[in-house]
């Protein structure tokens, strides 16, 4: 569950499952599950041990509450899950964990979760550049009012404000897979970071489980984040492209403009609680809304980077934190991002009305750029 | 619940209860509930309309999950909220949340629930700087290191670094109480803030529902938040200082140190997955993570708070998902609060050692700071 | 100077001036100028130590970039002024900076220079709500569309969105003279702000400069800043509260919407570099520059306060470093106000067109809560 | 001048210069000569009109202040300079700023700036880089005190933490010079980025000036900012990552650990005004100050992204003003890698006692991590 009720109005539901608790506590069993595999195949514990290991992390049942109460007081929720496989494993306790410490677990755990909701964002991007991309082509002669500082300037084509559009989203896609390949690694590095206690084992070891996980093969990352900064970065990148097309889309929304919807009226979409004739614009909300949160869970994931020497004291707490909650102001923009791709609604007929009463009606050159955006989308008009 | 598994740990647990959906939604129904009574009160509606809708706001059953859907696809929650309570009232459905929109129900809502937190803090914090106080005055003359700039400067007294923290919290008190007084009000406008719909009678209702909900009458604050956000930044200081404080304890309690701990070592408190020796500052983890996400919390506050005309697209609505991790936040100070100040342990002899090791000696100077500050302190100290 | 071309073109002048470097420096030798004066009076110095560093202070001559540099070798500008001062007055070196350090210095001349600046905001901000109030009243019977999240809502009338920002205002400027007054405080604490060097002087020694210049006595706050933070919060809502009428005037002043503009169109204001026919609202670009940049000002500040010991390293000095910033952030909102208070123009017919092509044309209930807030506005209105 | 007094004492001399008055002023001329140069080889304008804006433009003499003024009033620095060119050129004045638009001369102009302080900051990058890892191979046997959660934990080698900061170093260094490929490119799209005015020439137009001026060609980028933030949240990094390791410099910097200090004490720096036997850790203080400042600063270009139409009102603005103080911020950072990089002092033998004292003495297995990062590094290390 990502959070309050209010949290929850504004979240994508596949995305809260991403990091609920029970994703969550799937993603570190599997941590575990992978570790002992690993340290099994490398020879460092014996192979019922790993099985009786990967038994426990599958058919694992946790008491929620009492986790969590458990988690707080070591400031660590990798303690009461390690406490748990040890006493359920009986006779293979000394074989569970080894090597390993709380921030491999969370963080790795972190990775799992967000790992899935990357990828379908990576789906939902593709999905809306290509709807983009058609409907920009469809109006690459469309010719309505660009608008600077909020005035009207001279005209452009409707075709290139969507074509803008897309290619940004494009852009941040593949700056996103990018990033993901580098952010979305393994953590192992032990207690203290240097991978003692598995001999010369421990890149092996890290290795089999990236392998396992479908993660990177990282050096601890611990104490520097910045693959993994860059990576929230990116997701900042797509909730200000999804809050920039927004912020348009509401306002070419304005009755008074009246150019585009970002869908069209659906019962019960966008409904009001006082006025029953309104419909509000459900989709800019959120991704609005999302833009609006972003910048400063940023600042706090940059800020918590500043990690005291091999684990960090509050930074690294305030990022495990702050991660789901980036989490679902992605989800909010991948939301409106379905919405438009799926119903953009475009009145060709009121851009060229507010053209003529509002532009230089006498322009007529309407520039290349349009025609450069569509040469660049090319990959997304097949 | 307040959010993720991460952010749980972190969280006090009755804090996070006070914006859980049982609460959040309880607090919903108050209002509703409170503003049939008012309107009643003042003719607007029948009484037994009043106390239909009453009964129906004190046993309502509702199904979390569905109530979400419905709330994420018109962008608020109070649309499924006034939908079930008209089902529920029948033949009265027609006098349910006459007047109201929205935004009242949720502002209305949160301020309850940030009211029951701030309630619980002024508490503890009165308790902590009675605490502080204390122990400020019984180390009056225990000289310790001043240190600026991470080095050894001149000898203070422990009494003076203590004071300095109790007199600080009971400032950040004195103002959260002040701010709490003006910015916990009801919201009341309707629609677009006029207090149409309610004849004349608008502003009586409001204030009886302020009488009867505990909170403050205001008029409406939909699109102009600052004694919201003054309100939020205080919370934010109080913020500030638990980290401040839990920055010195866990710079004094690094063991070549060895002046300070926030407590007596504790079975399974600040225990290690990975090092069973070890023994975390745990209290000063949470005041530092919740340090660390607060300046970024209140940045999205700040920024959510530039509306458009009277309610915002985007902005509110990122407010209201943010105002829960700001009080996850205060608990997690609250918690380091309560830690340090039932248990904090000072080591006078390693003050002195760590003082003519690396300080200058000579100086027996210690300023009359410390009286000063006890002088503060001395509503405190009865 | 304020800093760069660009942050320049977004800066009030005397906001520019209030901070820029013979300022900042006057202020600092202000400080020191003080000091002397008060220790002479307290018979900690000789009189004539105290008038040879009176004199000096006010006759100083300074390399600015080799002070700079000075400055940045020690990372304290304090550390060449006081070189200065003791070659400058030669034989009465030993009495100059006695018992204070080099944060007493930087924080009490950077309250100097706030000091001048929220003088002036006063000022602007009582003729603001003045201007308004009047406004306000003219337009109380004026009808508009009410909008909600972009959408078309309710009537209101043109009066009430006006004293709605008025009284916002109002209680802003009232806020931050609260705030001022406790905030704009003399630093004097010397080297750990234990008021030691001074014998039992200190205390009168710091009361005395607070008389002579104009600022709150305060105890050292060199390492807990909560006064001075909410200072700068109650900054950053005048900033929001002027980038929220902007937000309204800019989206008024569409064409297609037409029902405000921020003044009436003056030679040379506005101006375009690429289409001449073009006029520009920059007081709404000014004001909305301030709130873009406010919230991640004030994250810095409050991140910067989490200070270590009695000194912090890196969080002081951040902050020092930003305050000027949120003073141009507030000249850019005050030159906004200043511009809507003299010439704000009114479109009543725009309106009343707009509201029956778009609105609930039956509705004719404007609501009471106009002439509450006109009451409120009453100490305006003389 | 890249500020206050007190931003420049955190600033580095030549990112200042890079961004002072004298430099961006040539930037934007350096924007419009290339402008004529490439419209000329395109044979859009005459030779001699090229040839006489060229000239205007390396002997431009301004008026500072006049220009600022102006530039304020029309919000746009690009006013007052096509009219200074206009003007200098008499009757070429139609063939100056053809096509072009105020955001085309002011984000070029920028990223020319930036351009200079990124060029510096690989180059000390690299050295710095060097300089750790020759260190980390030295130390690759030192055993010391590995710490989490600011308390012991196992042991680790100096060369592990100090190869940890330079693997980072050099990842930084890859992404940013990989950023900054991508965005610091020209900005070229007129009025509405349309590329209207230059007929079908504009791409040709502006693939020559981007050659001219060592930039990246690149599509409009007005109101979709992403590469360029992308460059922003990697300079950041680089800031995060001096400040992660100025941290643990300035913990072990302290006489109780005395492991590390950040440089030999040299006369004159790191100097008190209130105590003459001070050193303090000067650099420590720039690179955190650096770290403090750049969340939030990052948060405002990241919150000024979310830009209306074809030219953001007040977003774009506002980020105009934060990139020079981002620079600075990065300067101060580099300044700390310069000084450790050349400086970095390691005592040996306070690491074997402090372990001795707090570490599990036992352990001997120091882990196959440094190695593994030492094998990382060299490139660095021939």
């Amino acid at each position: 569950m990502a959070g309050s009720l209010a949290e929850r109005t504004l979240a994508r539901p596949s995305f809260e499952a991403a990091f609920a608790a029970p994703a969550f506590l799937q993603a570190m069993f599997q941590f575990e599950s992978a570790l002992a595999s690993a340290q099994a195949a490398e020879g460092l514990i014996p192979a019922d041990a790993a099985k009786a290991i990967e038994a426990s992390c599958r058919g694992f049942m946790i008491d929620i509450e009492a986790f969590v109460a458990s988690g707080k007081r070591s400031a660590s929720l990798a303690v009461p899950l390690v406490a748990f496989l040890k006493m359920d494993v009986g006779r293979h306790a000394s074989h569970v964990h080894v090597g390993a410490t709380s921030q491999d677990v969370l963080d790795t755990a972190m990775a799992l979760c967000l790992k899935t909701c990357l990828d379908e964002t990576d789906r939902a991007l593709e999905a809306a550049v290509r709807a983009l991309a058609r409907k920009a082509r469809e109006h690459r002669g469309t010719p309505m009012l660009g608008r600077t500082l909020m005035q009207p300037a001279l005209p452009i084509t409707a075709g290139l404000k969507i074509a803008r559009w897309a290619v940004a989203l494009a852009d941040d896609r593949e700056r996103l897979a990018e990033a993901a390949e580098a952010g979305l690694a393994v953590q192992l590095g032990g207690a203290v970071g240097a991978l003692e206690g598995m001999g010369k084992c421990g890149p092996a070891v890290r290795h089999r489980m990236a392998m396992a996980l479908g993660l990177a093969d990282a050096r601890a990352w611990h104490s520097h984040r910045n693959a993994w900064l860059d990576l929230l970065g990116r997701i900042a990148q797509v909730v200000a492209t999804a809050g920039k097309i927004a912020r348009d889309v509401s306002l070419l929304s304005q009755p008074e403009v009246g150019e585009m919807l970002e869908a069209a009226p659906k019962e019960g979409v966008g409904a009001s609680s006082a006025m029953p004739h309104k419909r509000n614009p459900v989709g800019c909300a959120h991704a609005l809304a999302a833009a609006t949160r972003m910048p400063g869970l940023l600042a706090i994931v940059h800020a918590g980077a500043i990690a005291e020497h091999e684990r960090a004291l509050g930074g690294w707490q305030a990022e495990l934190a702050t991660v789901p909650q980036m989490a679902d102001a992605l989800g909010g923009a991948v939301d409106f991002l379905e919405t438009i791709g799926s119903g953009l609604v475009i009145d060709a007929a009121r851009m060229k009305a507010n053209l003529q009463a509002h532009g230089e009606g006498r322009s007529t050159d309407l520039g290349p750029a349009t025609d450069e955006l569509l040469a660049d989308l090319a990959p997304y008009l097949t």
